[in-house]
């Protein structure tokens, strides 16, 4: 049986991480044995190191978090993560295109990032706070279109956002469960009731730097 | 005689920036003889057809905000910039290594993407809110040691952050001015009183999303 700790990514994403900060992130995801790590690109080496002999999954992030990038470097960081030891690559909508209404152009940046991934999981991360509901719905239909396997919440990064939301788990899991797509929430995850609530609202991972306190809030 | 317009690079950096953000920015910045615009490499192209036919250079950024990069991605990013269109590229300085006092690394980064910028300019983002006044001094050598043509104080985009400071920069100034480095003030500048404080202290370049009231502020 699939119990929270499997859900749990456990994520340090912050520019100014240390070698420690990372020693501590691999410790606690083998400790209580959690789903994986989400680290940046500069540490998928090191996090590989400390991680070796367990089971824990490598995360990365590309164009994260603004979505920024011409998307051959978005490819280039996915190519270059995935040789480095990523197992599974979280990249970021192109929100400027959503917004221009380019839907085209969404769903080509997405089959572009999913063609270097080739078997290993890619992530769409929405970034829901900066989407109405309507887009939100059109976005995960983009990503299921590009081929994505996931659709996610948030980067966290958004100022004065709040990050994974039970309304926004929900249309984004109607929108790709028939597709075979999962929902992994982000953002805002510091305890076990909201993890509890996104789990049930259709969430299948979770993306969080609080993993140990949600699973100590559960005894 | 350099007028304060000269200083100005008019910035848009937000992930769900419209065509039309882009445009009107471009036309400020032409009405306004601004320095140059400060764009995202997505909209590089764009933004070099807005201003065809204009002086007005075109800034970019890589490795940005969170300087989370393998270097070959930064320098994949910056030398498709170039090619793109940019006139200079902003990096942001290895934050991680700095922490970790590797400080061979983080002048390590700058020099390999100053190699790939060649006679355009780099500046180097000290991301200041995130450091101690030592660590900004010991930055800015860093910054000197690898070659870079400017010293820039923040991303804007650090969670409760200030941005730019007169302590930040004249720090800065003081560290980099026998070695014809230039420094670059951001994040926070929204008024002539503030813009001019800024140039006091050793700026000759202000990065601000706020060129035109900076501007109407000093009538």
């Amino acid at each position: 049986m699939k119990t929270i700790n499997n859900y749990i990514e456990h994520t340090i994403l912050k520019p100014d991480a240390t070698v420690l900060d990372i020693e501590k992130l691999a410790q606690d995801a083998i400790r209580y044995n959690f789903f994986g790590v989400c680290v940046n690109p500069n540490y998928i080496s090191l996090t590989k190191e400390f991680l070796k002999e367990s089971i824990v999954k490598v995360v990365t992030v590309v164009n994260f978090p603004l979505a920024n990038n011409e998307i051959k470097m978005t490819q280039y960081q996915a190519e270059l993560s995935l040789k480095l030891g990523a197992d599974e690559i979280d990249t970021v909508l192109n929100i400027s295109a959503l917004k221009n209404k380019d839907y085209k152009k969404v769903v080509d940046d997405i089959k572009k990032t999913k063609e270097v991934c080739s078997n290993n999981n890619l992530k769409v991360i929405l970034e829901t706070d900066l989407l109405t509901l309507d887009e939100i719905e059109i976005a995960s239909n983009c990503a299921v279109e590009g081929g994505a396997n996931f659709v996610k919440t948030s980067t966290g990064f958004v100022k004065n956002g709040v990050g994974a939301t039970v309304e926004a788990v929900e249309i984004m899991h109607k929108t790709v469960k028939d597709y075979g797509l999962e929902v992994k929430a982000s953002g805002g995850i510091k305890d076990y009731q909201k993890a509890s609530a996104l789990i049930k609202a259709g969430a299948t991972r979770l993306g969080t730097s609080s993993g140990v306190d949600i699973i100590l809030g559960e005894e």
